[in-house]
């Protein structure tokens, strides 16, 4: 038996805005720049889940990818999609919404239904522009 | 002389809600769904604007790209760019920030520039996903 | 009020085979080439649906986009997606599922429909891999 | 019988300068700036060739996409990709090689090849980055 | 002398069913859903190769590109485009048409002729639909 | 404290040809096919820096993406956008400008100034063409 990645790739839009509640405004403006505006801005957010393990024979699936879009949307994309990140997240409470933050979030949050399902979590990705993007791999 | 169209694509990446504050929140929700999400989410945005006129002998251009990014940042980009299209762009005022109207708005804040060039302003194409976008050809 | 086009861009992966049921094998293998193989080949098309219409000042709207894309879902995907074109499909009967028929079939299948919703279907447009696609105004 | 428009993408990648030789170097390169440079830049261009015709009853076809590429990678291509658009094109001779009138000449070039075929050619596109690209309709 | 990277990116479009002849219908259709559809669906499969090597001093390659494609075009593409991956190709027989599968027996057909070139194979990326893609890297 | 991977991607336009100077023009021809076009030919480049670090607990970031987008421009994109890669590139001197090379000089152009913010130069990928990229990481 192979192992292989698979990845889901999965979108959501979302408001935000940096900010470090123990700062000054001008502090906020100084290190955060336009990112700090007090009235939101937004990205449409792309989020890659890569997913690895053994290739079953029974299926030749490493994981159901309708199974892992459901987990994604459940957990991840249901409670970001449409939403204040700052404002509206339970799993973003106090933490900055940083592009960084975000995907170990999101890794933390899906970490635990992955291995339910015998699989590893090997990578989140998100790019909040077509020039940026973070990765983490759990570590 | 023949007649070329140049577009330039800009982006900008902006927090909105859709909103009409003749209706009730009820009413509001339920004809924009999460869209209408009174914390805000937000787009990033692509832009293309299309410009027609005659290709100079002298340049080979109908417009200098420069000039026309240029024009397109001053007149829109920098207004929209990672502020609140509801409560922080002049011209959106009274306006609901559907992809329609902020398309027919950009329009208007652009033809009087390109005129201005001996162009005509041909189209304003706005995207606000993959999977939408709206043009409006200024009638 | 002003008109404004919206496009919803929709996606779908079928197989099919370019075949003249009134031509002899060879004549098809000769036209088609490995388009016309027995066995089908098959591709991830996606599909661009473009309607205009005036912007109503209640919504900014010029269609509802989820209203649109439930059209475009029930009258063309679900028949679509996953299936074999030439054999599953009740609108491709008897047609050569060139990408050109694919697109005319989807317009002559969504047009009643938009009609409904006081809009205009312009165009349908269908690329069938990155490097060709085609475009039917309904003329 | 119904008409159909078909667009076939293809690819080159050239270098070139802008520069007026009725001018002195120092107004060719306030007018084109770093495009003007006299050691040659380059791009990846990506050219689509957009063709309209009635849909045959027999092949469900407008052209022949084979066909089409093969026109454009003869006439078109094979002359402009790994060549310098100033010196090597014979169809670019005497003209500025600014993408307007690379779109232009591209289009003079193809027009005959395609009405010999039955079909109208009704736009060559041509992107030169992704964010600037033209469009010429052959009048 | 330093290690580089280079992926090579080619695609095919084929048809396929996912499809366990150990099991029932009922079993097939349950696990499998509209992918296994008995009339066959379809893909543009987009392939990523990457190898990897010592960049040669002489031609500041780590791999002739020219040679890699078509080795790839050669054992793999010429195999599948237009090809059902069920029924027409050899190296897979009597394995279940998942993209992971299909990853790894591209691995396997290539591996052999990278390696005469002095070079490593390091993965294969294989893009089912915009949303899905898989990694194999040999083990 | 976790380590998250930041990539930024940059673009630059410029022209080269692949030539050894050690060869007759025969073997370069031979060897580069129209790739060592004497008259030059060029690409839209795409560049992507991936940065790796701690997330640092008062920003959310691992690294200021406006300070490394403006380290890239200013060591490296400023020096070949518009440029001849072969002819005006001070770190391309006596190097072959093959994708390969050109990553590695730019990997150890980044890397003492990413250095300089606590951070490490994770890999460098730069695409030549939509079909062809190199990575280089640094060893």
């Amino acid at each position: 038996m192979k192992t292989v990645s698979v990845t889901r790739r999965e979108r959501f839009s979302a408001s935000h805005r940096l900010f470090n509640p123990n700062w000054t405004d001008e502090k906020n403006e100084k290190t955060f720049g336009k990112c700090s505006n007090k009235n939101w801005h937004g990205h449409n957010y792309i989020l890659f889940v890569t997913v690895s393990g053994l290739v079953l024979e029974e299926t030749g699936y490493v994981i159901d990818l309708k199974k892992l879009s459901e987990i994604i949307k459940d957990r991840v994309i249901n409670k970001l999609d449409h939403f204040n990140l700052n404002l509206e997240v339970d799993f973003m409470k106090d933490t900055i919404t940083s592009a960084e933050n975000i995907a170990i979030k999101i890794f933390e949050e899906l970490e635990p239904h992955i291995k339910n399902l015998d699989c590893k979590l090997q990578k989140v990705k998100l790019e909040e522009t077509e020039n940026n993007y973070v990765e983490y791999y759990g570590q």
